[in-house]
């Protein structure tokens, strides 16, 4: 028997809860050996609910217990957790956790403090919720020089934009309505802006290059400029609008970007609505895989902390590693990426356009007065140069 | 540094040998260990070409060598891939294979005899050629109950079915175009007629389940009767039409079907197009998640083999434990199979249909004196009563 302690009795704390418990028999006999939770840690009382049994509130009783193998960290935020963590792993227990900024802060210091202690930090659900990415980045894909990762890695703005598109609604009302019910936070700036993707990806291209990549390096963009007309334009085309956060190797630089994409109907990502999440990665000798699934939400995310728990069990005793120096991965200037440019200016005066911006495709107008085009392949400063001698445009979204 | 042999220098052989030399520093640097082909077993001389030093005809120079550590059975076919694999693993040497054939056949006894001598029997490209399915299954999935696992599982069929849709021909006329360009084989019956699939959604759910499915149990109807008249009806509906091998769990009972379904625009299987494949698997905790990507080709395929080469590699003196008992897994007859059905039949005339098939959803016609129609849920058996009791139908294809 396996015995584990849970950190935090929240939304995935009690869903590794719920989950160890309903698929007890399952997972017992897929394993060969039983997962018992003995410790819940939290502050508060649950009176009424079965956890209370297991409940403590301070975590000595946790880490002074020699038969605890395991610790589900799913507390969430910088501190305590990564106290608890570093003192669980300490003591040899492995951690498995659902904390993105943890791990994104701490990752190589934390999986350096497993290996010197033969136990393992595990962090699936941090990034694509229940969908499998880490695992399959660190075996299935171990033996592939990875060339790019495109993820839809946020719920909230995927949810939006897919509202934006089939009801043809502005975002302020979608938002408006997202965070009515539940699907978007009361300050929703982590998603909308951005910032929840990068982080994401960040993790995602340090486990892929196994050094680490800073957040701060990478551009972001969110969708608070993405209107209904651009849109209206998307449909014309035959695409969509989804906000990638996309890490890019070219021979020796990386680049690494979150922004809004117009997407085609070739990419496999384009058909990833509402919450769903998705990830697609493309290596040097497999090509393309992609990794679909709930993004967040209890149940799956809280499944993806027991995988780890699984893991963590089969080598009781032995560090699964994950390559993740504590050395910088460079990220180049987002200057230097090659692309092609969707825009829309103020004007439909072709030759104006072309003599600024070269050979363009133009598109059928859907709105009085502009006009939309897609550019040929130029650099990101190319056309931030070009923008600027037009005097400004009316919006610019990147193609894939 | 570990030291292995490949077995079979054709499509995939070929194909593990590259993947190993091209990628040779990623792996050593994700895997913090070298792997050497130190042999390659072939009855054929392949002159000029650098393989032909370690080329070897007779397999007991590599079951003799004390050094091997990992076995890439890649020849394809029962025998004598069954006495080689065999014989590696009885003498402690891994096996990492492709042959879904052998798998299918052997799987629980070559896992047992694995297990009994402290190494593994991995298969990884035996199913959905590069898209890791068979590992997250084993892992990221091991704590779930599985619901059901939907797949496109042939790249041939895909492909001629995407074929059919997009350029509105006759399956005749894609069929001798898919073998023109080597996509279908000379007699391409193990792709168009399922059995292909078949034995793959046997292996997957096998493996779900941790019993031996026969794959003479699974119901399987080929694409050899679907025509651009059933695209169209499909195209009306917003719809397209996919060969899935499908395997489901309602309470104590296991369905297993290979067969066309329609399948609607909401479905993440229905943006898989041409000879990619992916496996939709639904869980009771984390939901659906899918697994996308080339399901052939020579890089993919032997991209798959070197991942499982990778994990023995990590794991050299311990087995991998894949749970599949050499006991049945009881298929029930399709016949308790509840679902809708498109029909299309040979008249017009609604009372006439209501009369036998229910209530069902008529749609607009497409060709003159025939309809299609949906019909409301019901079982297989008592769909097949209800077309017999009308005459017969033009086609019947199952909804998903």
């Amino acid at each position: 028997m396996t015995k584990v302690a849970v950190l935090g009795y929240g939304t995935v704390g009690s869903g590794v809860y719920e989950v160890l418990k309903k698929n007890r028999d399952v997972i017992c006999s897929k394993l060969g050996d039983e997962i018992q939770v003995r410790y819940v840690l939290d502050l508060r009382e649950f009176e009424g609910d079965p956890v209370q049994e297991v409940l403590v509130h301070d975590i000595d009783v946790i880490i002074n217990d020699p038969e605890i193998a395991v610790v589900c960290e799913t507390m969430g935020g910088e501190h305590p957790a990564y106290e608890f963590t570093k003192r669980a792993l300490e003591s040899g227990k492995s951690v498995c956790t659902s904390n993105k900024e943890l791990v994104e802060k701490h990752g190589p210091e934390l999986i350096q403090i497993a290996k010197a202690h033969n136990c393992s930090y595990l962090f699936e659900a941090s990034v694509g919720g229940g969908i499998p990415i880490i695992r399959p980045l660190r075996t299935s894909l171990a033996q592939e020089e990875i060339l790019s990762i495109t993820g839809i890695l946020n719920g909230t703005t995927n949810y939006i934009l897919t509202k934006m598109e089939t009801e043809g609604l502005a975002f302020e009302t979608v938002l408006a309505r997202a965070q009515e019910k539940g699907y978007a936070e009361k300050n929703p700036d982590a998603d909308v802006l951005g910032f929840d993707a990068c982080r994401k990806i960040a993790i995602l291209t340090s486990l892929a290059y196994g050094k680490k990549v800073n957040f701060e390096d990478i551009t972001t963009e969110g969708i608070t400029a993405i209107t209904d007309v651009d849109f209206a334009y998307a449909k014309k085309m035959g695409a969509t609008i989804k906000l990638f956060a996309k890490s890019v190797k070219k021979g020796d630089r990386h680049y690494a970007l979150v922004a809004p994409f117009l997407v085609g109907q070739d990419n496999p990502l384009y058909a990833v609505n509402g919450v769903f999440n998705a990830i697609l990665v493309n290596c040097n000798m497999g090509g393309e895989t992609m990794y679909y699934g709930k993004g967040a939400g209890k149940l799956a995310t809280a499944s993806a902390v027991v995988a780890d728990v699984l893991d963590c069990a089969r080598h009781i005793g032995k560090h699964l590693d994950i390559r993740w120096e504590d050395t910088k991965l460079e990220i180049s200037p987002i200057d230097g990426a090659v692309r092609r440019f969707f825009v829309r200016v103020s004007t439909t005066d072709r030759a104006q356009i072309e003599k600024v911006f070269g050979e363009v495709e133009m598109l059928p107008g859907v709105a009085d007065g502009e006009c939309g085009f897609v550019t040929e392949e130029m650099t990101e400063a190319q056309y931030r140069e070009k923008a600027e001698a037009f005097g400004g445009v009316l919006s610019m979204i990147r193609v894939d």
